[in-house]
């Protein structure tokens, strides 16, 4: 492609809404152009990139034997409401009505439709496995669009859903899926990691996101350095403490701590660590009546460490707190604590409440919490002694860097992630609610069993710039960049046999099947330079006259902090080295 | 391709609702599936169809110069606005408002948002000419769907919108755009004509409908066999007559013809040629105020030969009927000729009315026409003696076939044709309502000068099944066929040398980069062929043990009427030979 027969675009400034680097770089070099809120569109710079994840995607999803297909944008409501989800679903999805009245939905994802072809066109056994993709247009209605295509309303999916015969191929499936996306993931170049996510009500560990590690992520992943162990910080395990409780060596004792209530705080004023504190989270469960009204809730009490933060997902397969729950209300928290928020603590309650302790509390002595009096805590609180030994204690916390890693092979660390990627067993799900059937081979109609498989196409190149950028701009990756090689000639205008020479060497490498870009806009050296730091393009030749007659050219890497001479002759033959071609 | 990994899902029945063939085979072969009115599943074995023709339509599109982009499918009201159509198009535009409130259409098309993009990004004549295209999902709520693919609600389109800095330079990148058409038509391997359409209020003649020739088709296209001559009814010209009126040589008669309402009725009752006779249309235009309301109407009557039929298009250009008009009321014409309508015609008038004359009408002597008395015409009517010579003689009618072509070059035929492509030179049409301008050379702001160039890609499977097909099935041109070449083993599990050899030879075509299908469905070999012959693939080789045995396979062309027996050595030059490649 030469420059002056494409669209190139750049930008000084980034718009004043972009408030992630990846939002920033990808407007300022013509990548995207915002139409709407979350709404975008692709310019011919970034659609190259966008082209390339599809193919790259496309490529490895057949080669794992799946079939693609399209299922449409504007899909009728009916299929949604078999599943409930036409009434479940929030806002987010768009909902329309045609000329006729009839309710339709934008495709937020498509296991109704792809359910309901699986019902009529997988009639026997025989027919599975089968995994059917589609790479389309998915819009969701986010309230608050933002971070430019990280978290768009229209946007680009690979979604496929694999149909099986029972649990044991549906995880053969599911395995199969897996190892495609890590090669996938590879191709691209990219820094990520394969980590275990929550797999809700199903159960069982089928369940993992593909994370690409980026400081500004908005996924805490928790790993093992030593070890293949990754799950998300929803999902990672906070092992039981091996230690055992101490013996109580204080007495209960009330202290003043004014204006106090973080944990934190509280530490610092009775210089005690904040390990030894414990912090008081109030939650309610509702149970309801057949007109869904409330009849009666239940107050919960939840004890962690001052250093702890609270797993919701841990939470709720607390038993009795697995069919939903909410923060309590100050009136309930009064009620039966007889103190508002702040100093809140389990001894001295006004009504009874259920209390769920967090293990690492569970093997504290002498431990800090609210008097349930403001501006009072109380120290030296023990279990057994100052209230009873808890009977329900689980893991209900984040896990934090330096926990043990639950593998048993050394200790947690974290760092930031952007899913882009998620594998996940559905198991029956979709099958039964709308009642979709095979034949068995003993005869019978029997039940798919599913899996679904996304890629963020649209988000991956956000993604990629979050992990790949400098000052200057963004650093494709070579497997995704819009180009990966440019050709820069210093002033052709003036020098005809710099013109000449980049003409060449352009001919040469589309005759070697190499994606390059000539610049051939005659801009200024400084202003072409920039514009191709900013874009991205990881491989850059410079061609100029004092070279040339040298008999060299400049070859810089885009992570390179200075430009190599090649000779003129060896310049195909240090681009391939390069390329790895 | 192997059918076990791939989803072949044929039917013996089309559906009730399929009118036409296309989308009754379409159906039957699996390659789309119907989700809801005008909404289709792109099925596996279809979608390989669309790839393929979208892959022709993208390699010639950037041969051309032109520059991908996309444009969002949901796009917000603004842009739509500033052109008026938000309001002005009818329900066929779909729109939806999200949960802010805001409202957003469903494109139709994108001239809006790309001259948007225009008016941003081409700041300077420097970057002009440019032309930017998109393959996209479009949607238009039509009131009644039908036709399978060829009248669908949810569609694919190729748009393409080129920009230049004026005239001269705009009608040149028509002219790029209507020679890729040409290029791309040719390479889907479909009989296809250029024809000119109108240019609506543009003038020119920068308007060239592409049409795939179908005795199905909704359209019907003049051409001369003679010459390229080519154009759609509604363009056509018939050229003036070349004959002059002869004398008068019959008295004015008023003769009964009782329930003889239509032109071909009174000369039959009257034992004259159809030619002789004269049918009134009756239409009218109203003068409207500010508010809307008709202040005035005007009654019009149009005179043309028994024979010939009215263009709607050539009348909308007659002076005074250019800014619409509408077919009169039963109260107009009985205000008007005293009459009902079916005894009409423009002698003894109660009020009176403007008259337009149809050429062909202008030469006639002795004609026959309605007296204004019901179950009464009037024969022997001469211009000049019986009413006045018209004033306003015009070409108000569609051509026939044997009428003269206008470039002279012999007579003009009719036959029928599917619209699939369009070029189109806009103007300034979007650029003014956009104030969309660049820089031009003289430094002032000038509007871009546009054009707009469409092909359906989803609707072009269809046409090319309405032209290529069988009451076996759908006969695919190679260039767009699902796959090129099927491998059909004859009972292969009962002879592993037919497996072997099927397998083998897969493995071979594979290597030589030609899309292959082995069937490996262990289907009968009755059910195996009649699957390929309704899914239409071009080339198919059976491969059975006694030809093995004799070394020799099958080849035949999905056209052809037996099979020919090809050595087993010769059978890749065979099927290089087949394929031209």
């Amino acid at each position: 492609m030469k420059a002056s027969q494409f669209l190139i675009s750049t930008l000084k400034e980034a718009p004043a809404d972009a408030e992630v680097v990846s939002h920033q770089l990808m407007t300022r070099a013509g990548m995207i152009k915002k139409l709407g809120a979350g709404i975008y569109n692709y310019m011919p710079m970034g659609l190259r990139v966008v082209r390339k994840v599809e193919a790259i995607v496309r490529e490895e999803m057949n080669r794992a034997g799946a079939v693609e297909l399209t299922m449409p944008v504007v899909q009728p409501a009916e299929l949604w409401q078999e599943t409930g989800r036409f009434d479940k679903m929030g806002p987010e999805m768009m909902r329309i009505r045609d000329r006729h009245g009839r309710d339709f939905v934008i495709q937020p994802t498509s296991e109704e439709v792809v359910t309901d072809i699986a019902r009529q066109e997988l009639r026997s056994y025989k027919q599975l496995p089968k995994n059917l993709y589609q790479i389309q247009t998915k819009f969701r209605d986010e309230r608050r669009p933002r971070f430019g295509l990280m978290r768009g309303r229209e946007f680009v999916m690979k979604d496929a859903y694999s149909f099986d015969r029972d649990q044991t191929s549906a995880k053969a499936s599911y395995q199969v899926m897996a190892a495609a996306y890590r090669r996938i993931f590879d191709r691209f170049g990219l820094t990520y990691r394969a980590v275990a996510a929550d797999s809700g009500a199903i159960g069982g560990d089928l369940s993992e996101e593909f994370q690409v590690i980026a400081a500004t992520g908005e996924d805490a992943i928790v790993y093992c350095p030593n070890s293949d162990y990754a799950a998300n910080i929803e999902k990672a395990e906070a092992l039981a403490p091996t230690q055992s409780r101490p013996a109580a060596s204080q007495p209960l004792t009330q202290v003043p701590t004014p204006s106090k209530t973080a944990c934190a705080d509280v530490a610092i004023l009775l210089g005690v660590p904040l390990q030894q504190t414990v912090k008081s989270i109030v939650l309610a469960t509702d149970q309801l009546n057949e007109q869904g009204e409330i009849v009666k809730s239940q107050v919960w009490l939840l004890l962690l460490r001052g250093d702890h933060e609270m797993n919701e997902i841990k939470v709720a397969k607390v038993p009795g707190l697995d069919q939903g729950f909410r923060f309590a209300s100050t009136a309930e928290i009064v009620e039966h604590f007889g103190c508002e928020p702040g100093y809140l603590g389990p001894l001295t309650l006004q009504k009874p409440v259920k209390l769920v302790v967090d293990r690492e509390v569970a093997v504290l002595a002498d431990w800090i919490c609210g008097a349930n009096v403001v501006d009072l805590h109380t120290t030296g609180v023990n279990w057994g002694r100052d209230l009873p030994e808890p009977e329900l204690v689980m893991d209900l916390r984040n896990v934090v860097a330096g926990d043990k890693s639950p593998d048993g092979q050394g200790e947690l660390a974290i760092e930031r992630g952007i899913e882009v990627g998620h594998v996940f067993y559905l198991g029956t799900k979709y099958s039964k609610a709308m009642n979709a059937t095979f034949l068995a081979e003993d005869g019978k109609p029997a039940f798919f069993e599913m899996g679904c498989y996304g890629i963020g196409i649209t988000r991956l190149p956000a993604a990629a710039i979050e992990q790949n950028h400098d000052e200057r701009g963004i650093i494709w990756p070579d497997a995704i960049a819009p180009f990966t090689v440019v050709l820069c000639p210093i002033t052709p205008d003036r020098f005809p046999a710099v013109k000449e020479a980049a003409e060449a060497l352009y001919a040469q490498l589309l005759a070697e099947g190499i994606d390059v870009m000539l610049d051939d806009r005659g801009e200024r050296p400084g202003a072409m330079f920039a514009d191709w730091e900013l874009i991205g393009v990881p491989h850059r030749i410079t061609i100029g006259d004092r070279g040339l007659k040298e008999g060299v050219v400049e070859y810089q890497h885009r992570r390179d902090t200075t430009a190599t001479k090649i000779a003129t002759t060896d310049v195909l033959a240090h681009l391939k080295g390069q390329l790895g071609v």
